[in-house]
């Protein structure tokens, strides 16, 4: 049974993600951490602590699914507070075997509808790797401008210090 | 008596925060969060929320006293984990009869030193509303560049929405 929420893209199936589903998230997120190539979180983060941030309670959480497999995951939360709460953040990682299969796009593309729905305004990454450049064209070709780009803000494991580039865009 | 980290500049003291300033932490920061102008936290935020964010055992704090009183507080703790955290962010606040005096200078000032001591190599404002021309003129004074401007990123309570920028320097 797939709960509220549940959109169907093609084969695939994006749904609200339910406790039964950490195993699978930890099996996304724990790679795509230990290598911190992309997201400016500790690598050596406990898998405890990682999964709060990614699926606490005060935001919301995604899976995709193909096949009946946790292939993808994201979250989607406010900013910030007060007068900055109509812009949201989200953050979207595939699991490393299925990617280039299209996977954050229609992550991407239900986030969108998601932030429009849950009714914000804008959307902001805030902490995009510059040399992340698949994840940076996926953003434009999605509408999103790059509104900022913080100089050397990302110490790349192999790259050594690089620009993180903010990027949003309007609902 | 004064604890570590206690530097006069002028007769201006600037010191680690302990318990026993709580209350005159939030005699500032209530204010300041409450009138909504400045900082993109709920306005409604309660004051054991609001002391943990500006306080938390995560990051520094420190007051800055004049005349005995603690007049105004600022936070200094890294902005990212993982390949970010070179980076460090801060927030001042100033009691609203104190203001005009210089001390926010004087605060920037101490956290530019102290972020190089405790060995953080740049400092970035992720969130300065564009209609507090005082605070952005001051940051430019002191070397922070304009690295990027989020449209309409602030609802500002008299303004409407307002563009936010992101400030940096390196230290």
């Amino acid at each position: 049974m797939e709960r509220k929420r549940a959109r169907w893209a093609g084969r695939v199936l994006i749904r609200e993600v339910t406790q039964d589903d950490h195993d699978a998230i930890w099996r996304i997120i724990g790679p795509v951490i230990r290598e911190g190539e992309t997201y400016a979180i500790d690598r050596d983060i406990s898998r405890e602590d990682a999964l709060a941030y990614w699926t606490g309670e005060r935001q919301h959480c995604f899976v995709v699914k193909d096949g009946g497999q946790v292939l993808g995951t994201y979250y989607l939360r406010r900013n910030h507070g007060g007068g900055g709460s109509h812009v949201c953040n989200c953050g979207y990682m595939v699991l490393p075997e299925a990617r280039g299969k299209g996977l954050a796009r229609k992550m991407c593309e239900h986030s969108l509808r998601m932030a429009g729905e849950l009714g914000f305004t804008a959307m902001q990454f805030n902490f995009v790797v510059a040399t992340n450049l698949g994840a940076v064209a996926l953003w434009a070709k999605l509408g999103f401008d790059i509104v900022g780009r913080l100089p050397d803000a990302f110490d790349h494991p192999r790259e050594g210090l690089v620009d993180a580039l903010v990027m949003s865009r309007t609902l």
